[in-house]
C-alpha cells in the first residue's frame, strides 16, 4: 500500500453549497486546488471557485469574461459541431473552451480544518489573458512578508502563468504573464539559490515532447529564463501521461522535495514526490516509484472529474506536512503526511 | 495578383548538390529558411541544413545527437507504430521525432547573389536540449556590432527558442532556451523601445489557444516576462492555421513593418505583413488581407514540403527589402520588395 497520506476525518473541508455564488444566475460547480499560507496567525486557503450559468435543458452554455462583464456563450447540446466529452474543457468548430470560469476566493481557519470565508477581496481574472478565469494558484511566501502568486491564466490565447504579488491581500500587484503559453503548474521556490530566484513550471509539447516538469531562473520573479527539464512522464507508470509541480518545494537537509502530480493514460491523478539537489535543483535524485497519495476516498474518486486528487498548497511544521488539495476536482480536502516517511520512501 | 516580390532570376541561389554534408554516411536533404545580416562588408547567410542518414530500402532512419556524437535511430518502414505521414516529423509509439537533423552554416556574398561557404565554424546543436538540431535562426544586428541568434532548438524534451551571441562568428556564447516548448520563431527587434528589448515569439496552445504571434520583454536578452498576444490565425483566409514573425521588424515612420508567414489548413506557406505602433508594439495598426508573396514558381510549389515560401532573414536599403527564403523547404532563394508598395498594400 503506496498511500502514506492520514486524511482528514472530516473531509471535505469545503464544499460548493457552503460558498455563494459571485453573481446571480451562476452556481458553483466545484471548489478545488487551494494555495495555502500561514498569515497574522492563521491559516488561509486560496481557493479555486469554479461557476458556470444555471444549466438550462437542451443547451450548452459557457461562461467567459469580456472587459470585465459576464458573457454566456450558448450552444444546441446536439449541435454537432459541439464536443464535450471532456466535463472540464468543450470544443466548438475547433476552438478550446473552458466548462467552468474559475476565480479565486480566500478562506481562513484557526485550526487548519474548519474554515470560513476572508474579509478580503476575491481575486478574478483580468484583461484579455485571463476571459476564461484564473486557476490552481501557487502561494509562494517570502520571509520579508511578500507573497507571490502564480497560477494559470486562460483565455482564447491558450494558457500560460500569471504572476501576481501582494503583502496585505488587499492591494494585490498584476505582474502579467511570466510564461506564454502552454503552460501551468509553475511554484516559485521560497528561498533563493545561487543568488537566482527559481521556478518550477509545466511547458507542454506539440508534435515532440509531453507534459513534463520544466524549472526557470529569474533575478526580479518578473523575468525568467535559463529554461531547463527537470522530469518527464514515465511511460505505463502511474505518472505515464502528464506530470506537474505541486507547491514550493520544502527544503529538507537531503534536498528540495517537491510534491507532484501524475496522471496515467485513464487521467487517474495521483500525488509522488521528487528529490532535487539543493544546489543543481533541475537535479532529480530520487522519485516515488509508487504514488505517496491516490484517490481512495470515495469523494476522491466520484464527482466533477473522478479519480482525481490534486495539490499546491501545503503547510510544514517539522516532520509534519499538512497538504490540502482538490478531490474529483469538486471539494477541498486535507490530510497528513510525515516528511521523513516520503523521504524514506524515496530510498 | 498579390503577389509583389521580384524574384531573383538566379533562383534558387543555394542548393543541397552545392554543399558537403557535415559527416560521411550523411546526405544533406534540404538548405533553408538563412537567417541574414551584413558583416565587413558582406552579405552573410546562416543556412540551416537539413541531413539524414543515407536511405537504406525498406527502413526509417531518424537522426539524433547525442552527448556530441550522431546516433542513429533505425525502423522498419511497415511497423505499424511508426507514422511519417508528414515528412518533416514521424511519429513512433506516441513519440514525435524529426526526419531530418539541422545544422546552421555560414556562407557569403559579395553581390548578395551568388553565396559561397564562409570559413566561420558551423553552428551545430549543444546539450540535451537540442539533440534533435537547430533550426530557422534569426539574426538580430545591434549598433554596437553583437549579433543575437534566436533559433529553434528541438529535442524529445520539445521545441523551444535558444539564444546565442557573437560578435565575431568565432566565439558563440550559448545563453540557453529563453522560452520554454512549445515556441518558435522568435526574433528580437534591433532596437529598444521604451528602455527594454522586445521580441516576437510563437507558442503554441493546447486545447485553447492556436499557433499565434506574440510579444515579449527583457532587459538582458536572457530573462523574458510580460508576455501579450499579437496576432492570431484568420480561420478561412491565406493565414488560417497558423503565423509565426519573420526576421526581426522593419523601422518605418508609420510603424515597425513584420514580415511574417501564414499557412493554411492545406499547409501552404505564404508571406503577409504587420505594422506594429511604434511605441505600444503589440498593437496591430494594419495587416495583409492577401499575401505579399506566395508559393508561385515551380521551386517553391515542389520539393521536401511543398508549396512553402518561408522568410527569417532579409536586408533593408532604403525602399527595397532583399528577402531571402526558403522554397518547398529544400532550397534558398531571394526576391527583392518595396518597402513603400507593402505599406501601401496595407491601406
Amino acid at each position: 500500500m503506496a498511500d502514506i497520506a492520514q486524511r482528514f476525518s472530516q473531509n471535505p473541508i469545503l464544499v460548493p453549497a457552503q460558498v455563494g455564488p459571485s453573481r446571480p444566475g451562476s452556481k458553483i460547480e466545484c471548489l478545488l486546488n487551494p494555495g495555502v499560507f500561514r498569515w497574522e496567525g492563521r491559516t488561509h486557503l486560496l481557493v479555486r471557485v469554479a461557476e458556470r450559468p444555471e444549466p438550462q435543458p437542451g443547451r450548452v452554455r459557457v461562461p467567459i469574461m469580456e472587459e470585465g462583464k459576464l458573457k454566456i456563450l450558448d450552444w444546441a447540446s446536439d449541435d454537432p459541431a459541439l464536443n464535450t466529452s471532456d466535463p472540464r474543457g468543450y470544443d466548438y468548430k475547433g476552438e478550446g473552451y473552458l466548462s467552468t470560469l474559475s476565480h479565486l476566493r480566500l478562506f481562513a481557519s484557526d485550526d487548519g480544518i474548519a474554515f470560513s470565508p476572508a474579509e478580503q477581496p476575491p481575486l478574478c481574472g483580468e484583461g484579455i489573458l485571463e476571459t476564461f478565469g484564473i486557476e490552481d494558484c501557487r502561494v509562494t511566501t517570502f520571509e520579508d512578508g511578500r507573497f507571490f502568486l502564480t497560477y494559470t491564466a486562460v483565455s482564447s490565447w491558450g494558457y500560460g502563468v500569471g504572476l501576481r504579488e501582494t503583502s496585505d491581500w488587499q492591494t494585490v500587484t498584476h505582474h502579467g504573464l511570466i510564461l506564454p503559453p502552454s503552460n501551468k503548474d509553475a511554484a516559485i521556490f521560497e528561498r533563493k539559490i545561487g543568488g537566482r530566484y527559481v521556478c518550477l513550471h509545466r511547458p507542454s509539447g506539440v508534435i515532440v515532447g509531453g507534459h513534463y516538469i520544466w524549472m526557470a531562473f529569474s533575478n526580479d520573479l518578473k523575468h525568467w529564463g535559463g529554461h531547463r527539464p527537470v522530469a518527464r512522464t514515465r511511460p505505463g507508470m502511474w505518472d505515464g501521461a502528464r506530470i506537474g509541480a505541486g507547491a514550493a518545494p520544502i527544503y529538507t537537509e537531503r534536498g528540495w522535495l517537491e510534491i507532484y502530480h501524475g496522471a496515467d493514460q485513464n487521467s487517474r491523478y495521483c500525488l509522488g514526490a521528487l528529490l532535487l539537489d539543493l544546489h543543481e535543483p533541475w537535479k532529480v535524485l530520487a522519485r516515488s516509484a509508487e504514488p505517496i497519495m491516490e484517490p481512495l476516498a470515495e469523494y476522491e474518486r466520484k464527482g466533477f472529474f473522478g479519480h482525481v486528487v490534486f495539490t499546491n498548497g501545503h503547510l510544514v511544521d517539522g516532520d509534519e506536512i499538512t497538504l490540502y488539495y482538490g478531490a474529483s476536482d469538486s471539494v477541498i480536502c486535507g490530510a497528513k503526511l510525515s516528511l521523513g516517511k516520503i523521504l524514506e520512501s524515496l530510498g
